[in-house]
């Protein structure tokens, strides 16, 4: 349903539209116009501007919708094996830790799954989470490895990242995230799992084209500060950037250290300091949050938005999509978290699925706002005002999406 | 798209099915089959014993989904004028209460905006916040009048709400609120507006047919408890069962007096006590949870979950849709939410948005599970298990609704 080829052209001229070209409210376009031409934005502005030659081009009638750009799911664990439902089940009706690592639960289950499946099984049902990010508008998504944990199996699950950014016609930027936990036959040799990961692992698979970043999980119960080092000087070394799990549970100040390595993004920063929000910003670091994994773990530490405000470190909002701690696949619910838990403002969560979320993938010359020369990306809202974006939670008002140049509209999402 | 004459049939045999008739994790029925004659069940039971008379009727296969009873959302105010997408923006960006007042925002706002519209108005935008919960599965919702507060104003969102019922096929159970707010007219006369509600509007409203229950705002910024009990007593009178909305800011001892009237349901519940559980338990009165309005309002007192449990009250799970304090369409997300913020566990709510929530509305007799006789409302889901619907949260598992013996496939619910 989502292929491309089945899918109309979107060529032509776009108006009847109420245009947010970057999720400034000072940019807003009333009466506005879009014209596509081969896949891309030829032209955009006041309807009364459009420029007459365009005049004959086939026509799209927006019916007085509002426009964003495609939104961008910048952190997700999209592709892996099982689900990890009856482990929620058993924590609710009372198994603790050991009770459900007894049953063979928690992130070994999806490691022992991932490596079990076969790429089309990790096609299958990373596509139907897919799907329902694909509705809500999203046409860039990153998607990371790190449930394979070894050679093979890593390339799986980035193989099949690529493969569905293909299949659906989506952007997807993938995420190197060898050093996500320790398989369990390197147990008691972190150390030595970090040279396979650094030594072999990452120079293969990004030979293979498979890597756009390089991501780690820096944790009491990850790795640690200087294991995360090594990682980010082999990728440093491979000329791929760098992005970091840091502060979630606690602070080992593993966000200065992406800084200092120049890093795209830091992630989920519940325990983020001033001197690292100091450090993100004079790197350009962005600070990608996730309400999803703080609801469902029921964190209480929320991460400390006016310190990224006042030092002006760009926010990004995403799912963090992964079976063990925040299973939505929900953009448009996350935007809404990010207002509710952490009170974040309107115009703050939508540059946070577009234009910070972006950056955090290293496109911001190419996605995450509204303009001539960028890929014909965009979504028609069904909606009174942008601020109904984030104020629904658990609705989807998309009425048609386009992504790369093709229109999608509201019935083919399913 | 959701209108009853456009869809197929589901008379027949369905089968290749996991059924859970009731919630109850003793009773799965696996490798299952269902007949359905006239919009009715008329068998269910293992495929296996399927007798052979059966075997003519046309054939639905499950394709190995597990079935439910069609779900229940038990409280809703889904019918009213406008949003409040732009109070949510402004309190965001630091606007206080008077703020949002002299911008005319507030419950005032739904109030006046609902006045103001046409039937075809509130038909129009009710429907398309309806078509989400229908597409979940929903084949039975309350919906409340409460934002008119005049008789006219009611009369329209009552009618509104019985031609929703009509046009998508689905059971809809009206309740009269007027006792929901003090209209502006009526500013510093309380006691006379319950005089209108208790012997001019509930009286006409019943005549009409359009009330099949009463409830009341009993709080402090609503209704005082002596006035919701004017309120029970113009109900019983006219024979009709009550229902309330209590405790949730404070503890008025609301639920106690529900539970005196016999009431269906004490709605919300934050700051019940054990002796108001007790009443409840014994009143057979249910214990409606809303979590949506918990999660929205960023409440931090959980309702006595273990008390109610301890004495046996029956739990419900509802969306509380309204545009002020739970601006959410979707009952899958209220489940993982009464998981993850109240922890029930996954027959609690699975029981709480099916049977309980059949009680919570006096129609435990017809809706709620899956058995001979009744009406063939029910859905297929693609999960491996049940804990699937609680556990994701912002993602859609129905494969395919049956509502009044219609068949609505996935593409359908746009
Ligand atoms: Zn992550
Ligand atoms: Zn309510």
């Amino acid at each position: 349903m989502h292929g491309r080829s089945a899918s109309p052209s979107a060529d032509g001229v776009w108006h009847n539209l109420h245009v947010l070209p970057d999720a400034d409210p000072d940019h807003v376009m009333r009466d506005a116009a879009l014209v596509v031409e081969d896949g891309r934005i030829l032209w955009i502005g006041a309807h009364a501007a459009l420029p007459a030659h365009y005049a004959a081009l086939p026509c799209h009638d927006g019916a007085g919708a509002w426009v964003t750009p495609g939104l961008i799911d910048c952190h997700t664990h999209l592709v892996y094996g099982g689900q990890r439902a009856d482990e929620f089940a058993m924590r609710l009706a009372g198994a603790n830790y050991e009770d459900i690592a007894r049953a063979g639960g928690g992130i070994a289950s999806t490691v022992r799954l991932t490596r079990a499946a076969s790429e089309q099984e990790l096609f299958d049902t990373a596509a139907a989470r897919l799907r329902p990010l694909l509705a809500e508008g999203v046409t860039t998504i990153e998607i990371k490895s790190g449930y394979g944990l070894s050679l093979e199996a890593e390339r799986r699950q980035l193989r099949v990242a690529r493969q569905l950014g293909q299949a659906f016609g989506v952007t997807v930027s993938t995420t190197f995230l060898g050093a996500h936990a320790l398989p369990p036959e390197y147990a008691g040799r972190a150390d030595e799992y970090i040279d396979l990961v650094c030594d072999t692992m990452m120079p293969a698979l990004a030979e293979e084209g498979l890597v756009d970043a390089v991501d780690a999980f820096c944790e009491t119960i990850g790795f640690s500060p200087a294991q995360t080092e090594r990682v980010f000087r082999a990728a440093q070394a491979l000329g791929l950037p760098v992005k970091l799990h840091a502060e979630q549970l606690s602070n080992l100040q593993g966000a200065a250290l992406a800084a200092r390595y120049a890093a795209l993004s830091a992630d989920h920063l519940e325990h983020l300091d001033e001197s690292s929000v100091v450090a993100m910003a004079a790197a350009g670091t962005v600070a990608v949050l996730l309400p999803g994994a703080f609801y469902f773990l029921r964190d209480t530490k929320v991460p400390p938005i006016d310190l990224l405000r006042r030092h002006g470190v760009p926010m990004a909002v995403s799912t963090d999509h992964n079976p063990g701690t925040s299973p939505t696949t929900s953009l448009l619910l996350m935007m809404n978290m990010a207002c509710t838990l952490f009170r974040l403002t309107v115009p703050e969560v939508l540059a946070g699925v577009t234009r910070h979320a972006a950056t955090a993938l290293g496109l911001s010359d190419r996605a995450g706002r509204l303009e001539a020369g960028r890929a014909a990306d965009f979504v028609l809202w069904d909606v009174a005002s942008p601020a109904e974006l984030a104020y629904w939670f658990g609705r989807n008002p998309a009425a048609c999406v386009v992504r790369q140049g093709r229109i999608f509209p509201r019935e083919t999402h399913v």
